[in-house]
């Protein structure tokens, strides 16, 4: 998370996986969720360069830190990395058995990168995990499945976060839609400066 | 949630707005969370049949209990709706702040609607629900944002649910991938029945 980043206990993402056409929103989802819920970087395939432009469009709307690479090498970065590798799979863990320990090398400054599949994901990249972790031991999907988990990584501290270098933000308001520049102090007097469609781009 | 169905507290999921081609993986995935995290029934819009099937294939396979239907009056569940209405909306209060006083009610007996829009919601569903929900004020995924919801409504309990009726299920493991039949005790030992892909149908 943001704060984290800057003590070296870095959380990435990587997403396994991606087939052009059928995939698009969900690796663009995949990053969007990385990014909105606390981690500091995300890799998705490098066929997925559309999905890698919102998710930079969105960053540079609403602020970051937040990196976004394609990557040809998603094993190497697996096999490389210095800290935990998380693979999320309904096969693996349960993530209430092990989130603890998970959180506790985290905090201790052992980074996270968590892995997320799309289509089958080959054997090698459980052998190669630290952990293999369960959101549920239930087919549903990636984009829930690394949601909650950095919801509960983080315990929702990722919910406070600043953002920097945002053009604009949103107001939470009970009914209605408030967007200010990033800069306004404004908690919920003046006009929206405009509705927000993350994939109107895509 | 299942044992709180008993109790009549039920909690459903209402997907609005489906465009074929283009939402059906979005569809797919937001009933599919749904049934995995805790909720007893989801509505899907009558366009998107290839997701029900999907969704009622996995409940047939990995248990429920779990409702999926298709709705051409997706406002007049809104309105008939006795309980609470959470809209969840990036534009909306934040979860952290407003989800005590949900659970809160929701264990004292009300049941809650969560709808979850995908492409723009019109505004009658922001005054029409009882809450307008930011998972972030940040644009991501309504999977994401409907996974984490339902996992701080319920607080984990979710991740304890007991499945009837499935066929089969899988093992948790640290390393590889086990799916027994499901009335088996097994807890890791015999061979596995089969991989899994929710998607395989579609």
């Amino acid at each position: 998370m943001h704060d984290d980043a800057a003590a070296g206990a870095e959380v990435a993402v990587l997403r396994l996986g991606h087939r052009p056409g059928r995939d698009e929103r969900m690796t663009t989802h995949v990053g969007l969720t990385a990014r909105a819920l606390g981690a500091d970087r995300v890799w998705i395939p490098d066929n997925a360069g559309q999905s890698r432009d919102t998710v930079a469009d969105i960053t540079d709307r609403f602020g970051g830190p937040f990196e976004v690479d394609l990557t040809d090498s998603p094993k190497a970065i697996i096999r490389n990395w210095e800290g935990q590798v998380v693979h999320l799979t309904m096969y693996g863990e349960r993530v209430q058995d092990v989130e603890g320990e998970i959180r506790e090398r985290h905090r201790d400054g052992e980074s996270v990168l968590v892995v997320v599949g799309s289509e089958k994901v080959s054997f090698d990249v459980y052998e190669e995990a630290d952990w293999n972790v369960g959101v549920t031991n239930q087919p549903h999907s990636e984009v829930a499945g690394l949601a909650v988990f950095l919801d509960r990584l983080f315990e929702g501290d990722e919910l406070e976060s600043d953002w920097e270098d945002a053009e604009q933000r949103v107001v939470p308001m009970a009914t209605g839609k408030r967007v200010v520049p990033a800069e306004s102090e404004e908690d919920g007097g003046a006009g929206s400066v405009g509705d927000v469609d993350p994939e109107s781009e895509s």
